[in-house]
């Protein structure tokens, strides 16, 4: 095999397909990136079994062939050459010679043969938006997963179309985070649950453009992402996901519109009192164009208070301020509707364009 | 003790201070920061018993007194309060209370007697240089102690006035690193042992100001660093530094002139080849007009050559390459030269004005 490349093509491939290498696995063919030039494309794979992701280089094959090679050390290459032509070239005992300049590698390969290809997804009940719409409503959402939960459901996100809604959930048993797109155009209904690790890879590859397109393929246990040049393909998560529509209430008995950047700052200062295994509360007193906020820890204490819009009944309610603080980092709004039944019911923050919601339970804190 | 403050300038205090506040140690009351308004002046100290700080804040004593608190929590409180007027309220339990703008905390104080302040140093032998300079200087050699060694001397660098000359010399049994600085003015001959970890957060407070000065003040057995708002207090190594200067000679039989950046970029390209307990030498070849490097491990080799400019003869010898990307690393040179005697005797670069020197023992290749 011999192929030929512009240093920083590779460089961004490899970057790419890296985040589907495992560094934790036992077998050495897993810590490997494949080379896999046996058409006139160059295709470079990552797989650690879970997770698969392939991206196409541009570059020249000079001779056709494919090789496996071990991922770190060929990326800390590619990283550290100069910015010029690199010429990679394996001979028939798979000893890969890599050429920039005046530097010139030779380390070893592994054979191509056993290196695991994704799986080949059918292209039907394919869903196609923007990459930053799904870039967003992942990066909106996947903190509220459980990722270490025994119930497997919990560490993915649901993903699914109802009525031509394009609709993620995630959740972990103290909170819901919902996010909601319209497509333009008939969509089959369809529910899936992805992987939370795969969800946070792809989030890191999605480019930020919204003309950039991602399409979503679905087969009955796999999804494939499909990008620019690249290919994400996941297992998806089995099991029938959390009814969550009966847990959505639009009722309220009072209604707080606050200035989200001095809430959020409010309640990171209040959090900087609690230490770990310190599950105290942030205590919220509602009361006319006031909210107080106090917080008692081994610590110390905090309080303060914060100017608002209210709307309905007086409250006093307590919440984990991590459940608040998560929400508030990505909400992109200046300001926020919270919306609360009375101090043992969950709590919503949500839009009135319904394009996201959070629902929060609260901390007993009587 | 009330007092108050800027939010920022009260920021920086607590950083400065918080280099010297000891997070393992099993004294709570070291893990503290001194806030002493005894008199009109308000000084913040924090000491791990081998280094201490203090510096003083601008800021109004509204009422005497002193007060410690905990280093961590105290930082992360006024990290994260907003940009405005702070007020430090202690009361006689030494509940203190923390209040800007609208947030308001209250955490617990230790008793100021408790704390262990700085000794007192005699302002004599004193040396006055530019910040800039020492920061420098300490930059350019403190990679070359041996932090864990048993030897203690190792573990510091020599501060020494000879000649009015002021050098400081690093050293680990395998190299020395050596910066030298002529000095304007008469000075007392002085030699001091000073421990690697105060220098390196010294390091990190002095300014990058080349018309700030620092002081230096020597005692038996503790140096007092001044600059600024700021003393650092640190106690001095004890017994007689290695002699260094049988060490040095000026004889060689090949002199390499090279491009610092090639050179370092190209070591720094065999070094990643390298794992961790794989202790395998960079071979340099010198011949007319260029340098050739080999590396050749248990992950792969390398081979890239330089152009150079050689003097004397040709030469083959091996490096461990971290001796040799550390000073490349810090060396302000566009071209450094290197001399060399033969592939079993040290190697010096170094400049024609002797500002800096390293010696570097070569690793054998046979």
């Amino acid at each position: 095999m011999k192929l030929s490349f512009n240093r920083n093509d590779l460089l961004k491939a490899i970057n790419i397909v890296n985040k589907a290498v495992s560094s934790g696995t036992t077998m050495p063919i897993l810590k490997c990136i494949l080379l896999d030039a046996s058409s006139d494309e160059i295709i470079l794979i990552g797989n650690d079994m879970e997770l698969s992701i392939e991206t196409s280089v541009p570059g020249t094959v000079l001779e056709r062939g494919r090789v496996a090679l071990d991922a770190r050390l060929f990326s800390e290459i590619v990283r550290k050459l100069p910015d010029s032509d690199v010429e990679i070239n394996t001979d028939d005992r798979l000893i890969t010679n890599i050429k920039c300049g005046k530097a010139v590698y030779n380390i070893p390969g592994q054979d191509a043969e056993d290196f695991p290809y994704p799986p080949i997804i059918e292209e039907e009940n394919v869903l196609s938006v923007s990459q930053l719409s799904l870039k967003e409503m992942i990066n909106q959402t996947l903190f509220s997963i459980n990722a270490n939960e025994n119930n497997k459901l919990m560490t993915g996100e649901l993903f699914e179309i109802r009525n031509n809604t394009f609709r993620i959930v995630a959740l972990d048993g103290h909170r819901i985070a919902l996010r909601k797109l319209e497509l333009a155009g008939e969509y089959a209904d369809l529910k899936a649950v992805v992987p939370g690790k795969t969800l946070s890879e792809v989030s890191k590859i999605l480019s930020d453009e919204l003309d950039q397109p991602v399409s979503m393929c679905f087969s009955s246990n796999q999804l494939m992402f499909e990008f620019d040049e690249t290919k994400v393909f996941t297992r998806l998560i089995e099991g029938e996901y959390f009814h969550i529509d009966n847990m959505i209430s639009s009722d309220y008995q009072t209604k707080v519109v606050i200035n989200k950047k001095e809430f959020y700052e409010c309640i990171d200062r209040a959090s900087l009192l609690i230490r770990e295994g310190d599950n105290k509360p942030i205590v919220f007193t509602v009361e006319d164009g006031q909210i107080e906020l106090d917080i008692n820890t081994t610590s110390g204490s905090m309080n303060e208070s914060l100017e608002i819009e209210k709307e309905g009944m007086d409250i006093k309610i307590g919440f984990n301020p991590k459940f608040l603080t998560e929400p508030l980092r990505v909400i992109d709004d200046e300001t926020i509707s919270l919306y609360m039944i009375n101090s043992k019911a969950p709590c919503f923050i949500k839009n009135d364009e319904g394009t996201y919601l959070y629902l929060i339970l609260p901390v007993n804190i009587l």
